[in-house]
């Protein structure tokens, strides 16, 4: 947001008990922070019959953080085999899984029908005829294309490689239905880190339309529309927070109206990521060298196998330096890793207190898409991951990776293939 | 280049052969290209007495392919632990390895000074007393600042994290031969993916005055010099390739005339990675999907996880289709995989012939950087590598991911903190 206070009083307290127990670099998440935010988003749609969250599980896929998603009723988002699997490990199942794929595989829409299926968020008109087996109820992904602008992550509808274009849309669902689906579901997804609200307002209110507009043709009724995530969090101190409270109000109207002029109203669906966990994660690192030369340069002992969004889209993440919260923010440094890449770097020319080796560096909002984008770049390798829970009791959540993860792949069997022909 | 007229004739008439029997998506290497390319660099350089290259082992770490290089004579530039383990793996060690290492850890020192050590490049003068214990030979990276101009890729040189400034060159080499060292070498790394030969020849040219202004205030000789990598190829078919033979001849001019002056000469070390496999290498992937909404996609088997460059990037890299290559290309369509981000594209707006489900699509130099900054976002696997042996037989090199794999540090012992302290 950067982290709360509530996180903040929570972690610093313990910190260095923590670090001397755990060692760094590590992710840990807050699960009061969590909670919190889950409770919130309930809590503001809860006007809505039927409101659902369908947590993103690419923003961090860790079974204990989808535990927590589970016991507040959420859903969960999944759009490859491996995050159904870490889902199902949990209990999760059925309609509690949403499988909004592109690009799908024979084999991944085999997968996702088994033990139970799942919601079929189908991404082209053309999978129609390839899914295995048409189930029950079907959702098609919609792309505006030029009717949206996109929003500045996302990029332009009309250049997205997703959904079911306009023409095509009432086609698709009739298709579907003349082939004895009856139940029925619409979704978009066209933000990331949104922190308009208006943006995500017009989002549910061409989607009602378009259910509407679906539902009168072919005389169908729906049973949610999905609004996709790409709710924002704020990076900087300086961001203005989403307005969660008047985007729901508004979005409740919208819903309160389909009802007036429809008779029925479908339930509202969304899959958010990064603002049920991005705020409610940091990554934790010890400053190991610093170097004057031409700038001055803070080192710890994280690197881009951490958190790769600084390296890689140049994006802002907050840092605090545990017992010098108060101090004068007198060192301009980059504060870099230690990959054989210049981009390897979680602040450029950022303003910090004075840093000696040994201190702890707090990067914030690393909660979503920080772990899991992690690689093994150089020969680098991923930290651990805590949970920092309710009682205040922290937990080790996922192992740090060792050499002997990073070469597991080198262990096969022997599988040489001769050319037969002559040259 | 795009890929050689003699790699594609030795790979695409037993294309289907190979997919039939590993399964797309793979990586797969020339082993006749490498060598050529390693032994035409030796060819250039043969006038430079005690040339040798020393791999960039990030740029292709597979064990194979550093076995390959070991057969030619080439030493490995490492810049981590496991790069260093899987040199000495295939039986490299001693001055076979420089550890060209930056924000480097006690730890990371320590091992590389272990089981025969390396050639130490340090990255700063503060790691002078940080070095657990001072090897006889040190190499410091100089960082030229200003001085310089930065290529493309990696930047302005007063911007990188990298190396010691110029003000602090001699008093760092003052320093280690204070301390004891005896033998000495310079490095520095100033270009990635460049084509312009003359930016390597002001490298060499820069590095061997500045050997001489240091050895001449310190009355020290340099054993090597290390002009980095950095050679570049083309990736777009109408690139023009880096002029090696014309690079070569002006720079063992520089060596020549550094002779005349000094009465010796320093060996000439480079570290390529990129040119040396980059050519050599494609991804092969299956076409599963075609979709026409606001664009037309091909959906193929690969995604991101097997190479970030053009989605990160927005790298062009070039496509072949198999038995299709004399076809008129009168299709516009974006190549995508099926990961969850909309830049997960291999091609976009890419003039290609009409593809059908099943079309073996080249993916051409992959070669280096393409496995290797592969990552599991999405729960994305990475794929299998394989090896075209110049005997003309195939072999797995490494095997694909599954989701054991990406399962593997959610195994580990219960490890509780319980906090005792109350709130």
């Amino acid at each position: 947001m950067p982290m709360s206070y509530g996180f903040q009083s929570r972690l610093f307290p313990i910190l260095k008990e923590i670090t001397a127990h755990y060692k760094t670099p590590f992710h840990i998440y807050d699960e009061a922070g969590i909670r919190e935010t889950g409770d919130r988003l309930k809590s503001v749609f809860s006007e809505i019959s039927g409101f659902r969250e369908y947590f993103a599980v690419k923003a961090l896929p860790n079974p204990r953080i989808l535990e927590i998603m589970k016991t507040m009723g959420f859903g969960f988002d999944c759009s490859s085999v491996p995050e159904l699997m870490l889902s199902r490990r949990i209990g999760a199942g059925g309609e509690e899984l949403m499988f909004t794929s592109n690009n799908t595989s024979r084999d991944e829409f085999l997968f996702a029908a088994s033990d139970g299926g799942g919601i079929l968020n189908l991404d082209d008109i053309t999978l129609i005829s390839k899914v295995p087996k048409l189930p029950e109820l079907i959702c098609f992904r919609y792309n505006p294309g030029p009717r949206r602008t996109g929003n500045d992550i996302i990029g332009n509808p009309s250049e997205a490689k997703y959904g079911v274009s306009h023409d095509q849309i009432v086609e698709a669902y009739r298709k579907v239905r003349d082939l004895g689906v009856r139940r029925f579901g619409l979704h978009t997804m066209l933000a990331s880190n949104e922190r308009n609200h208006s943006y995500m307002v017009q989002t549910a209110q061409m989607i009602l339309e378009l259910a509407e507009h679906i539902g009168r043709q072919l005389n169908i009724r729906f049973e949610f529309v999905n609004i996709g995530g790409g709710l924002g969090i704020p990076y900087k101190p300086e961001d203005k927070p989403l307005d969660l409270e008047t985007m729901a109000k508004a979005i409740t109207q919208c819903f309160r109206e389909f009802e007036s002029k429809n008779d029925y109203a479908p339930k509202l669906y969304m899959e958010s990521g990064r603002y049920m966990t991005g705020p409610h994660g940091v990554l934790v690192t010890t400053a190991i060298n610093r170097k004057d030369i031409y700038r001055s340069y803070i080192g710890v002992d994280a690197c881009m196998s951490s958190l790769m969004r600084p390296g890689m889209y140049g994006a802002y993440h907050h840092i605090s330096v545990l017992d010098k919260e108060e101090q004068p923010k007198n060192t301009v440094a980059d504060v870099v890793g230690s990959l054989c890449e210049n981009n390897d770097k979680f602040a450029i020319q950022r303003e910090l207190p004075a840093i000696a080796d040994g201190d702890i560096l707090i990067i914030h909002d690393t909660g979503a898409h920080g772990h899991a984008m992690g690689f093994n770049y150089n020969g680098k390798l991923r930290p651990k991951e805590l949970l920092l829970r309710t009682d205040g009791s922290v937990e080790l959540i996922r192992r740090e990776e060792t050499p002997e993860d990073y070469f597991a792949t080198l262990n096969f069997a022997r599988d040489m293939m001769k050319q037969n022909r002559k040259g």
